[in-house]
């Protein structure tokens, strides 16, 4: 055993990329640089998937110059995987370790990283074998546990703020219905954030629709009607994790095709069957308990939401309203060239302080984020280790949420808007935010 | 007659937002308050909806730093229209005008607004009314006739290169195929700014395709297949104009539909018989020269791109590959916070230029741009003065067209990529790009 923690070191990158991802990796590779105990600095490719196949990069090899590059541009620089190791996977993996001289080890991911930290960190001291393991949390969905938020989560916020203001400043410009179909299946942090953009009273989103609540198709579209019949216009964020009451989403909810039948809009349940078929050719689509096809359609969704607000309003209002329906996509975790200054420096701060801990002798951790209360209501934050099960979750009794969702006092009592206290949270993390500048409404006195 | 050129001033805005739009807008007002000869200066709310309704904000009353600041903002701050006057709605403008003594009008628009400002032009002259009549161009999809570039283009690139960047990068850390739809139905400027995210030798995308060329099923997926085995994954542009041979989109063509019958793809055209049931449910569909519902779904497309790219490969390659597609949508023109700074100030010089023009002397025109050969290499652009008529393409015989597509000579052989002469054009254009750090991929010796 190598008590004196002198040996190689390897870092990797999970799961769905963020603009920042790249910081927490340059953070560790930079502060790896100052510690002798550190020999080789290995960037492993596409996380677990790389180690196994023994496939590194020598970031020992990249000028300090490129490393602030790529700490400056979007997703995983060393490439990401989806895969989640099982035990024997974690045995290969601490096995090349100890066949490697890596006494070292860095995971920035989300829940299943820290997981996956664990069971090889287990395994080496079982092994009585000399590896520090850390994990680096990030996800833009900002649902992971104990830490007050996620590095990730800032730099989207703000880009979901962005276009949400451009969705209110164009829906002003032309009136009409804009719904926005925003990321995050489990926790609405990043649809709330679509708060951010109000600057004048009456800016838009008029409605954000949350997954920690649930929604009837008729309180959806009355909801937007009463909107629109009020303002002229409405532009709507929805979670594209909305559901039913029983927590089903929209698109496999039995609920939602019964009401659908009900409200006498069956060619909807007609058109998602035949998305069904559609899955089903491609390779079969997985079924629900219903016996209905999982739509994966990156714009299903969106096109459900406007569809059901387009015939309601027609029904309504005798008329076809301006609708327009768009999913943000992938753009919100990896556009460049939008990022969130304080998102940027806790992700770097994440990096280098799970080195920093790791050399000062400590095993094992997460690294989280807390508020400081000696602020004095200006935004203060610090790096604190935290233990990986925790994190993960993974000795939560069974039932336990292994993911965070939004407080209850974030969301308004009416479920269909953020409270004045969630937008005072999230205002730091995002940043500074675009100009967004209204004419003042002298009217010419003719 | 007033032939002093002393009056008012009626500025407007129409059609489609764009990032920089209030920058000429802004130029126009700032200009304007520099010459005596004008004297009140009002702001039309939405076009020529608001003239029609005498209602017009005091843009006198906007302080400097205000207007600096909704320079800055995308979208239009008077709002915006997408009335195309009659010949009877122009004469009441004009008689509105010369109630107001309105002297000076500025029209910022597409070419419709120009086929407008010339109708207006045409009863004042007819009227012998001393009225300056000036549009300034602004369109995301770059296909105005005369000009080299219109201002709100290397802004919306701008964002569909950074989008694209942000794709590359993400199709890297977790390969698949990616499909990204870009506005513009009638020309590819647009979707071709996806070329300007490529910085290495194998960045994406890896193929853009153009509403200028035709395309089949088979030449899409089969596309598609070669560089996904090629290179393990896939981020393609494709513009929403995407078209048969016959120039009519997939969505709307019988060709398409008649391909996927043969194709055995028949679950595709029972989805868009579905899909043109809900356009039905809500209002009307328009039907297309078959009995075919036009479908506006904003994600229709990259659904059935998405379909059949995936029906294909997995009958090819027998296994499910990772697939996804996004429509850009409304980020395109209206995002907040990503602005080309020589799309912006070549906004401001349009509207700077046509008050200019005006109080020289000159009665009407368009403010177009040009390139100036003597920037030896270096982008130089200058503003100049072009007809009405030749900017409107009112004067047209019939079958020429009134929008400009992007020329041969920046369109590759293949009809699957833009040439290195586009890039050249383009990269002033969009102005400073977000930064694309690749890491040195030195691998470890073990």
């Amino acid at each position: 055993m190598a008590s004196t923690g002198k040996g190689n070191l390897v870092v990797g990158q999970s799961g769905g990329p963020t603009a920042v991802i790249n910081q927490s990796l340059v953070g560790v590779v930079q502060e790896a640089l100052r510690h002798e105990q550190i020999t080789g600095i290995y960037g492993a490719h596409n996380g677990v998937e790389g180690i196994l196949r023994e496939d590194f990069v020598d970031m020992r090899a990249q000028s300090n110059y490129l490393l602030e590059e790529v700490a400056a541009t979007p997703s995983a620089a060393l490439g990401s995987c989806r895969f989640k190791p099982k035990e024997e996977d974690c045995k290969a993996i601490f096995e090349i370790f100890r066949k490697l001289d890596v006494h070292y080890f860095f995971y920035i991911g989300g829940n299943d990283s820290a997981l996956s930290t664990g069971i090889i960190n287990n395994i080496a001291k079982q092994q009585n074998y000399d590896l520090r393991v850390f994990h680096c949390p990030k996800t833009i969905d900002n649902d992971l546990l104990v830490t007050d938020h996620c590095p990730g989560y800032g730099s989207a916020g703000k880009y979901v703020a962005q276009a949400f203001m451009g969705n209110d400043l164009d829906n002003r410009a032309l009136p009409g219905v804009k719904i926005d179909v925003v990321m995050g299946r489990n926790a609405g942090w990043l649809t709330a954030a679509a708060a951010l953009a109000r600057v004048q009273p009456g800016d838009g989103p008029h409605a954000i629709i949350l997954p920690e609540r649930s929604y009837t198709i008729k309180e959806f579209v009355e909801k937007i009607e009463a909107i629109y019949t009020k303002n002229g216009r409405a532009s709507i964020a929805v979670s594209e994790g909305i559901c039913d009451k029983e927590g089903n989403v929209w698109l496999q909810s039995d609920i939602i095709r019964a009401e659908l039948k009900e409200l006498g809009m069956d060619v909807l349940n007609d058109w998602m069957d035949a998305t069904g078929k559609i899955e089903d050719e491609a390779g079969g689509a997985k079924l629900d308990a219903f016996g209905h096809a999982q739509l994966s359609g990156s714009g299903a969704l969106a096109d459900l939401l406007a569809s059901v607000t387009k015939i309601h309003l027609y029904r309504k209002l005798g008329k076809k309203v301006r609708l327009r329906a768009d999913t943000l996509g992938y753009a919100q975790r990896s556009f460049a060239g939008v990022v969130s200054e304080t998102d940027a420096a806790e992700a770097r701060e994440s990096g280098r302080a799970a080195v920093q801990v790791a050399v000062s002798g400590v095993k094992d951790g997460s690294i989280c984020f807390r508020r400081l209360k000696a602020g004095f209501g200006k935004y203060l934050c610090e790096s604190f280790r935290a233990e990986l099960d925790d994190v993960s979750g993974v000795d939560f009794p069974k039932g336990v949420k292994q993911y965070r969702p939004m407080e209850d006092k974030f969301i308004s009592e009416c479920k269909f808007d953020v409270t004045p206290e969630f937008v005072e949270w999230a205002k730091p993390l995002l940043g500074t935010l675009a100009v967004k500048g209204l004419l003042d409404q002298v009217p010419v006195k003719i």
